[in-house]
């Protein structure tokens, strides 16, 4: 997606560490007018799947979650991240590695926002090494509900994770793939 | 707003340590569809304004925000909460302690995000004892941008932040207001 590429080049940060720090239009401030532009394109590709719920993880995936969920006449609904895995109550759990904070975190869904009857698109603002996203895919798995698919504003395309979730025939799309990233040099794929 | 009173008659939930869980439609679940009609309602309120930005908090804010500064063309910008004082680069700090949780946070924005030419909503999901609006106005206050308002999707009235920031002159929105709250039974201002 051009718009997005060309935010990430004008407005984005490469940060030591593999980070590309985005937070002036995607994350912390939010530019609405470009996330509505990305929700469009993610309803554009899955509009055929009967969509009623949008499975996200805080914080940095709500904003998102919630204009594509508009899109889809959906709910959205966000993964809390908790501490501990000592979560009570009838919730779903899923364990998911942080590589920026390097911690573990519990992933925890209350199982009556998510149901056998739905059909949910898993989405998240960026697509690193997967932990977020497979913990996602766990949890609705768990649920027995059916995964329509999975959208990405970003996926870091150099870290491997897109590529695995493409070759278990999952229906992933990514709006911007970044392949290569160095300070100073951001190579996106297909552009 | 009667909508919203509905919604939390019919699915909210009042726990011990006069908590109101509403979980299923306003944060961790969204109802989307509610959600943009409370958004209608507060850009009516404060449509004279020139609200350019609209800050919240992470993360049950994030979602009512996005819409909001939709409506208002405005960009979006959520707080940070972090445990520790000891954040660096140029940021904007102001602490709040959370009687949820029983921990002090600070909230944190970069200052990037915020300056004096802009014209700010403080919007929340919640307003119960202030220590979230009132740390957001000290954040606007060391920026010099103008403060238009604070919208808030749910005032509980008995616990008298609401109307401190009323006596001092403030353009303070709730869309509804929880006057007495004790099981089974939910008191609302007005209604």
């Amino acid at each position: 997606m051009k718009l997005l590429e060309d935010a990430i080049i004008n407005q984005g940060e490469v940060l030591s560490g593999e980070v590309l720090k985005v937070g002036s239009f995607l994350n912390q401030q939010l530019d609405v007018k470009l996330l509505r532009a990305i929700s469009k394109e993610i309803y554009e590709h899955f509009k055929d799947k009967q969509v009623n719920k949008v499975l996200t993880i805080e914080a940095s995936g709500i904003a998102l979650a919630v204009l594509v969920a508009e899109e889809f006449g959906a709910k959205a609904v966000f993964a809390k991240k908790s501490k501990t895995a000592n979560v009570s109550g009838e919730v779903y759990k899923a364990d998911c590695f942080s590589y920026t904070h390097k911690n573990l975190n519990t992933l925890v869904v209350p199982k009556e926002y998510l149901v056998k009857e739905d059909c949910v698109l898993i989405l998240d603002d960026f697509l690193a090494h997967g932990e977020a996203v497979n913990a996602c895919i766990n949890i609705v798995k768990e649920s027995g509900a059916t995964l329509a698919g999975i959208a990405i504003a970003i996926e870091k395309g150099f870290q491997g994770a897109g590529d695995e979730l493409r070759k278990k025939g999952l229906d992933l799309f990514s709006l911007v793939i970044v392949d290569e990233m160095e300070k100073g040099k951001i190579v996106f794929r297909n552009r």
